[in-house]
């Protein structure tokens, strides 16, 4: 049975876990210290602790220790029940979903492990933003990509807003980083990954004439500023999604980059 | 010449039309009852603009007076100049992007004349959150959808958020609004549109196997709850983007209503 333990402290250092979770410079270097990510709401938590990482404690209004009770029951961790308002206090937001965990993270595979076996492959470069990085997870996974790569520089795909915004992808969808943002993309090669680029540059290759590959990576720059000009020269071809006829004299030439991860996601994904 | 006028009272009476951006409700009778809109940054001021709305007034800091030149002198609009700390005062938020427009609305077109010559459209039902229709409206203005139908209960794409998601392409795609949700549908099916409702039910059609035809509708549905049981009755086909392999056995079964459109708007103009 769980050990439900009432708190009612916002300052009390049981909960040092779950402070400020909006603070994204704190969160990094409080998660990072020790190890933990928080995940947010039942169905993450549950996907949380199905991929094998253990809890090291939940925070949570008394009403979810029932649904919860399998998870809770499985593990040692202690469980903190508390009013809403304490919970706003320690989170520094309205916690909706009720129910948080603090879990460990888990030691990351090796780039090399990570594609082994994989034909799709995403691999985003400079990804910085949170709610991108887990939205393009959820689509990945859901579309039948094997496998995604980030760059040194990418967003933590379990900050607690990217487990949020995935729907719990990312402890779906399996993931490593390179070491090394220069070299990556020849390691990629040296698989046999055709590298494809997506831009929204006019002189790119529309994604309905890619050429036939075995093993391909889709190279996923950030929002604006897109991939660096190194990946771009290093990708064997850049890829693009065919605008409507009319989206140019309208004006509207590019689409966010999740909405364009997605159908290019689908597009490499059909063959 | 633009008639540039210093403010630093955030109470100022003349600044009333940019009072507290982020409050929803009051927001939306606000620019119900005066019949305006608010255009935030650069880019965005411009297409509001160059789609033919007037402006009210303007408000932003003083290093917005330059680029914007153009735009200020064509109107007879008052151009208000304040520091960011009134900025920020009066909108409620820090104001990123430096310059905001109210601007006033146009009537809408009835949705027999935004149909009337277009092929391919998207038919909008509750989709009740600002940054979904503004990301759908980029979505389908970039993908080369000619017109957006909305149901009565969707939500405004001249809200601030959806238009700055947009990118300004609300003020792209033509759109009207329904009067009548009952009876709306079989109104398009009079003009000959197939009606596709996009669903992740397992037995709906795969995109990719939807029968050829001259005019089509994709007819969307709120995150999480979907379109309404009557629509997808009515529609003439329910389709689904078909997920990858894995992806139900990873558990993770949809995607999100803006990557979803995405993927359809693109599969659907293809031909």
């Amino acid at each position: 049975m769980a050990r439900l333990v009432s708190v009612s402290d916002p300052a009390d250092p049981r909960l040092a876990d779950y402070v400020r979770l909006r603070d994204v410079n704190l969160r990094k270097s409080l998660e990072a210290e020790h190890g933990l990510f928080v995940a947010e709401g039942e169905k993450v938590i549950r996907r949380a602790a199905g991929a094998g990482h253990p809890a090291r404690s939940f925070l949570m209004a008394r009403r979810w220790a029932g649904p919860l009770a399998d998870v809770l029951d499985a593990t040692d961790a202690p469980v903190y029940v508390a009013d809403d308002a304490t919970l706003e206090a320690v989170a520094g937001f309205q916690v909706h979903r009720g129910a948080l965990a603090s879990m460990e993270r888990l030691p990351l595979p090796a780039v090399d492990d990570v594609v082994a076996d994989a034909r799709r492959i995403v691999v985003c470069e400079d990804i910085v933003d949170h709610t991108n990085i887990g939205a393009i997870f959820r689509c990945a996974a859901a579309l039948g990509v094997d496998a995604a790569v980030l760059a040194p520089r990418c967003a933590d795909p379990l900050y607690r807003r990217s487990v949020k915004v995935s729907m719990g992808a990312v402890f779906a969808l399996p993931y490593a980083r390179m070491a090394d943002w220069h070299g990556g993309l020849a390691a990629l090669r040296g698989h046999g990954f055709q590298l494809l680029a997506l831009t929204p540059a006019a002189d790119a290759v529309p994604l309905d004439d890619v050429a036939p590959a075995e093993r391909r990576a889709l190279l996923l720059g950030a929002e604006g500023d897109g991939l660096s000009s190194r990946w771009l020269r290093e990708a064997d071809a850049a890829v693009r999604i065919p605008m409507g006829e009319t989206a140019l004299a309208r004006g509207v030439d590019s689409l966010n980059v999740v909405a364009a991860a997605a159908i290019a996601c689908y597009a490499l994904t059909r063959d």
